[in-house]
């Protein structure tokens, strides 16, 4: 039985994850960087802003951070209560999962990686994708607490598994905006109606999560959101490629992608949303997608 | 007032789209470089097997060939009827477009580029989507009779803009299926279970319709049912990025998935389904995506 | 035996190409579309400058233009002398050279595509290379007047060869371009001397003319200078892709590297030394080759 | 002054290097794993076969092994002499130069990477050149043993920068391998006298050490002589990638061409001359480059 829960990070995502909690559970300890936050999700949601080393006693112990490194220097840190389940939501390296699983395995407190996708709105539904590696009885043991924000949550193998597969789902995605970029503005120089193009394209083989919502929500109408930035993209398409590599695979167009997704992001502003990666295409073209 | 219709070309999918024909029109006429073919289709469905000069004669004229130099060869020999529009419904090339539409209109007939996807079910069902390029007042004229087996049908701009979006579709299917057997070769290596990571990138942003319906019906299962050819996908990859090389554009992502296709449909089988082209992503790795 | 030669464009290269003639014949004639250009020549080398018909009569008559359909523009016009060939040292298209050699061979002149490398200072010392495609004999009745300003001159096939030669020349060269300057940005992040790296490099098995020449003489100095500008690599490289992609060939690295030179061409003034497409790797890096 | 020097590993290449020392050096050991061998270069070069042990109290101990993981592997299970310079001659990783010369300075001793290029018959000539990282005045000390069998020895930068201007100069020439193998492919498809078309291009700025020698001595001739097996040219240019992306830079084209050598070594026996990898493409085109 889950007594009690923490949610550490309170960033975009994790401000909404951590916000559905205090339904299902009596306990749950909230704890930032930028303290306030805490403290401000506290007052909104019931939940308590503690101390770092008071939220590492919880059963179970979320993190969803910007990178594994930021999460492996704060473990370090920290001495956690043995039996918990420290569930990492962070977009992560798969090969720093297995190391945090086997370091913490000697200390009795078991890893989860348990990267989510579904972007804020998700987050707030409380529908979140969640993709899940590790020891298999403590992701059942875990589940009911992540029932609270995913909507789909798959066990995917072992430690390293969840991240693996968030970094290929965030690399065929980018793989999509590069190509739908290319592929537009090629259809664009062609005098094609860009708007009667992709309704057809979207009932057709061609279709993607990019053609569906990126291109015609935050493309086309030249918004460019931020909600997921450009860097971040990168990084996580980055994760992808090395774990080509490692296996010593042959994955030509995701590692064009992943180089296009890395100049788009050296080229852009910090704070630029993923889809503006288009506006290196455009920058050659001289044709903007509108 | 459209008196009379021609379908010239019943392949996998001109046979299913012409068989809806007379539902709409009195006097639909057949033709096949095979004619018992033509003579099959007119049994079965109430149709005229008619010489190729006579479905020249009427009002609508539908083609549906394997190349644009097919049809160009074919349409050089006719003598069509004036005030005639020619609607092909080819994955052809658009500057061949360009160039019929401009010699028929010299012979006062017009010339429409409406390719079609959705496949042989959609063909079956009537539910095609057409991208039209050319005339506005023809494709409105002609739009009835493209109604018999189309679902959506778009005007996307003029004389080649519908192979244009045809040709751009079929890219954007060819990288997904590129990035998706690189991706998930990748997962399998590191011992990822393929099913249960399918299930959570078709409910993220990875998703497309190669993850959707290709993976799991064609390549995971080991069908590879033949539907559509290798050699067809590499024609279309191909048109895309002639497109593009000839708007002097820069399109890395479509150039490398172009080039892989390519070269897989080299090593393949003429009657191998398009996606096939995983196994030569398989022979590199020696991992089977099932 | 040859009576007399004409010289038609006396660009940067045909200037110092049509230079040599008059040491070898007695009738040499110039004409450039700036005429004053032509009558500098003849002030300067004992040519003469006439009109573009005039210069038709030659024996044997030179053209050296910016583009194949600069070429074919200008033949159009002519009436050009019985018997007489024409050796079309411009960086031209295969099949335009095809066609050309065609359309002349019915008004009984021979055309031969006769493309030179070696940059102004070959032509200035009367050192080209020259690939020359098309009929034989011509080739061998036309040598003594390539001689004037060629080193080695080779007859490599049929009409388009020596077109397809010096493209694949080009490319060969925008590859070693690129690669030089993605690898030796990668050593300089890492600290590498860079000097010394060339060193060792250009006495090892990754050396090429851009890691002997081009790196050196005009990155690392930071002096692009203008001998062959960007726009015109960015037009060679298309035309070896070309090539690929008419023979449905997969060419993976020459098609990135096409992508790359043409992606960096956009982004440059005109006016710019092939050399600095290394400006957008720069660009991407933040860190410049000096 | 250096009174004794150990050479460690004599395959193809340390054979050949080791039997330059005695000419230079009065003590000179040497070990390798398959103990007959040093026995066999003892009796034919007047060196001492000894244990691994003793090899490692020489002043200057040699290594060249086939990667970084068997030097760190041998290292570990070594007391070496304090005050030693451990030279180490593989071609190896640039994070594993730095962390070797991090662990032996703790205990006195000075890592050098120093890989080495120029085949075996630059090994037997004694005319290689090495590239060297690490301290500069352990450089100095032990340049006198590196030019017995060097030409041209520099220091290229701190820990890690030999290895990686080895590592870029080997991406560099499968860069060149595969674009050579992709445009002279192109070339014969087209009809073009590939001999004489290689003349043009070693004439022009096209060529490289791949033109020049890899192509006329190896593919043309089709002999593939074994010298430098396929999978280490695939581990090398694995190395350059790796360094980019840990600079997080963008590199396409050696990306791509990365990932052909890797998928043509997937491919070939393991015991393949890196030459072969053109046979991937010739079974893409059915077109032998001969």
């Amino acid at each position: 039985m889950i007594q009690s829960v923490a949610f550490i990070g309170l960033g975009a995502m994790g401000y909404r994850m951590a916000a559905h909690l205090p339904q299902h559970f009596d306990t749950v300890m909230v704890w930032n960087r930028n303290f306030a936050k805490a403290e401000q999700h506290a007052a909104e949601y019931a939940t308590h802003a503690v101390s770092l080393e008071a939220a590492a006693q919880a059963d179970i112990i979320f993190s969803c951070l910007p990178t594994s490194a930021d999460v492996e220097q704060l473990i370090q840190t920290l001495d956690i209560k043995k039996g918990a389940i420290w569930v990492d939501c962070t977009s992560g390296v798969p090969d720093s999962a297995k190391k945090l699983a086997q370091d913490l395995a000697e200390k009795d407190v078991t890893f989860l990686d348990a990267p989510v996708s579904g972007q804020t709105i998700g987050a707030e539904n409380g529908t979140l994708t969640v993709m899940v590696g590790g020891d298999i009885k403590a992701f059942e043991k875990a589940l009911p607490a992540m029932q609270a924000f995913g909507g789909l949550i798959k066990h995917v193998g072992e430690s390293g598994a969840g991240f693996a597969v968030k970094a290929v789902n965030n690399m065929l995605m980018a793989v999509n905006l590069c190509a739908v970029a290319e592929g537009f503005t090629t259809l664009k120089a062609h005098g094609v109606d860009l708007t009667e193009a992709l309704d057809c394209i979207n009932a057709s083989s061609g279709k993607s999560m990019v053609t569906e919502t990126v291109l015609p929500q935050r493309i086309l109408n030249r918004s460019f959101p931020l909600t997921f930035a450009l860097p971040l993209l990168a990084k996580d398409s980055g994760i992808a490629v090395d774990l080509a590599r490692e296996a010593k695979l042959s994955t030509p167009v995701l590692s064009i992608a992943q180089n296009m997704i890395q100049a788009a992001s050296a080229l852009s502003d910090k704070e630029s949303d993923f889809s503006s990666a288009v506006k290196m295409y455009e920058s050659w073209s001289k044709i903007t997608l509108e």
